[in-house]
């Protein structure tokens, strides 16, 4: 097993203070490796990084449709949301449109990731529900295709039919069959895969306005979701959400718990993947930035690429104390 | 340069999802390594893990006497608190017994961690203050040996006579000039040092109370007053507290940013010191806690033992993911 290479460095005055070594791939729409950085079947969890492949079956079922589900409602079913009003009060209307309830989620109680929806509940001496958890739209296209299904309400179990649906549909588009699964923070199945099966799938999601089956037209319209509403994918601040606009329409992203972080770049037909080994987000967010860059789709320039490719570190007094910054591997051009 | 060695693996179902590397010294009062894992002569900062070292000098000028302060002021200036009640009504009552306000910090604001007070700011609609950063104690401690020296107000100058009097006793006690600087999160400067350095430090400080010199009889003094009062030097629920009381005054621990951790265990006349080299604090709560069992001082079965040396990963809902455990090679005894 090759070992995970060293992708983001810490900085302080000058010294080094910590280091973090990961494994990445670029995959084209073959299938095959562009390039690669540490071990590309490295064994990973995607966690929400995968949450496009598991919206699949929501709209080539034809669930999407007959519930008339637009492109916000898909971003939101892609998305790890902050939890701030645009996101809740979406996610709110649709659950009342399936006339379901916070109850039927069965993610769990997050608090808001949002400043200012935390300290709204926290005036408002209300505890947060299920529907502020990131992953609440994930759980409203679960509910809805499992109510297109006819299938109970235990969406979240690992032999419900909308989980052995997510299962058969990562498993096609990763050309792998998983070695086994582990629970995710959402309490939902998370179905481990090679790294490169995760690249893999994303070069196949990039590549499916080539293609017209149902499942690559589902794959496109979650794209293109993606790519419409960068604000309810993330929130304001977040990486998805600043470097998707950054970015302009020319790639989705989506990152993943422990430090996943995947692109989807149709102009070039090739996906991204990427695991940082001790799961820092830091580390991804600056690796995936250096990689886009590398790749040609994102400015180093832009305010945005600065912030999360080379994250000052200031003291709590605003004093610059160091920057979080790629190693050089890592921004190479291809 | 040795690599780092893994010390703590982050597991969901049946697969590894995350690990940590790490570097780890015990030392004697001789200066000797008794046991290491990884490279000695790692480079580091110790962040807030050398509390106690940087408020030497507060008790050997004879400021901390003139000024009356007990235990409990001694304790939070060895802290990285929570900035709950607790914390900042003495913090604030020795500001006062100074003469002093919150205007002559230097640490800068910080929203606590503790949940209670956090919320009570938010629902005052008061911003948090400098007397909130986990660090105000370390500043209070600065500010009384700045009055003590009758110093200006920029005490945390890297030329100012307060860090030089810091820096004075960090490398007597570490046994190496320090090659230089970096500014921490609370806007003081902290030296860096080898691991071993810090490790030779903390053995110092087990062994003070052989000793009679004035720096020994203050380092006695310090580490007695963290063990008497282990929610001073951190907070309900936090790793440093728990594990403190779990140890019934068997060592002092303190723990820094970036993944350092200490330990002052006087009984054996040893020092702990440790880097998690990705800087995740998870990671070293684990590994200082697997190394205190291996050294008889920590009871394995200990419910703060189990708290944070297999800390379970639960979801959202409640449902038991995986756990954070150390490396084998870590917990076995000395």
């Amino acid at each position: 097993m090759t070992q995970p290479v060293a992708m983001t460095e810490v900085w302080r005055g000058p010294f080094l203070e910590s280091i973090h070594l990961g494994h990445a791939v670029i995959c084209d729409d073959t299938g095959q490796i562009v390039r690669s950085w540490g071990d590309p079947n490295a064994l990973i969890y995607p966690r929400s990084s995968c949450k496009m492949v598991q919206a699949l079956p929501l709209v080539t079922s034809g669930a999407a449709a007959k519930y008339g589900l637009g492109p916000e409602h898909l971003a939101l079913a892609c998305a790890s949301h902050s939890g701030a009003a645009i996101h809740t009060d979406r996610v709110s209307a649709w659950l009342h449109h399936l006339g379901l309830h916070d109850d039927d989620f069965r993610c769990g109680p997050q608090e808001p990731s949002d400043m200012a929806a935390r300290d709204g509940l926290i005036l408002a001496d209300v505890r947060p529900c299920q529907m502020h958890n990131n992953c609440s739209g994930k759980h409203a296209g679960f509910l809805t295709l499992a109510q297109h299904m006819g299938a109970g309400p235990e969406y979240i179990e690992i032999d419900h039919p909308v989980q052995q649906a997510c299962r058969a549909a990562f498993e096609e588009v990763t050309g792998e069959s998983s070695p086994g699964y582990g629970i995710d923070g959402c309490s939902a199945p998370n179905f481990a895969t090679s790294l490169l099966g995760l690249a893999r799938s994303m070069a196949w999601f990039a590549s499916a306005a080539d293609r017209s089956d149902r499942q690559s037209t589902a794959a496109e319209q979650l794209t293109a979701a993606m790519i419409k509403h960068p604000e309810l994918v993330a929130g304001e601040g977040r990486a998805c959400t600043e470097l998707m606009r950054a970015m302009d329409g020319r790639a989705a992203i989506k990152t993943g718990a422990e430090a996943v972080f995947v692109a989807i770049i149709p102009e070039k037909r090739v996906g991204v993947a990427l695991k940082i080994a001790d799961g820092a987000t830091r580390a991804s967010e600056c690796a995936i930035a250096a990689i886009l860059v590398g790749l040609g789709v994102l400015d180093a320039d832009h305010p945005a690429t600065r912030k999360f490719m080379n994250a000052p570190i200031h003291s709590r007094r605003g004093i610059d104390c160091g920057s979080i910054r790629p190693t050089q591997d890592l921004l190479a051009p291809l």
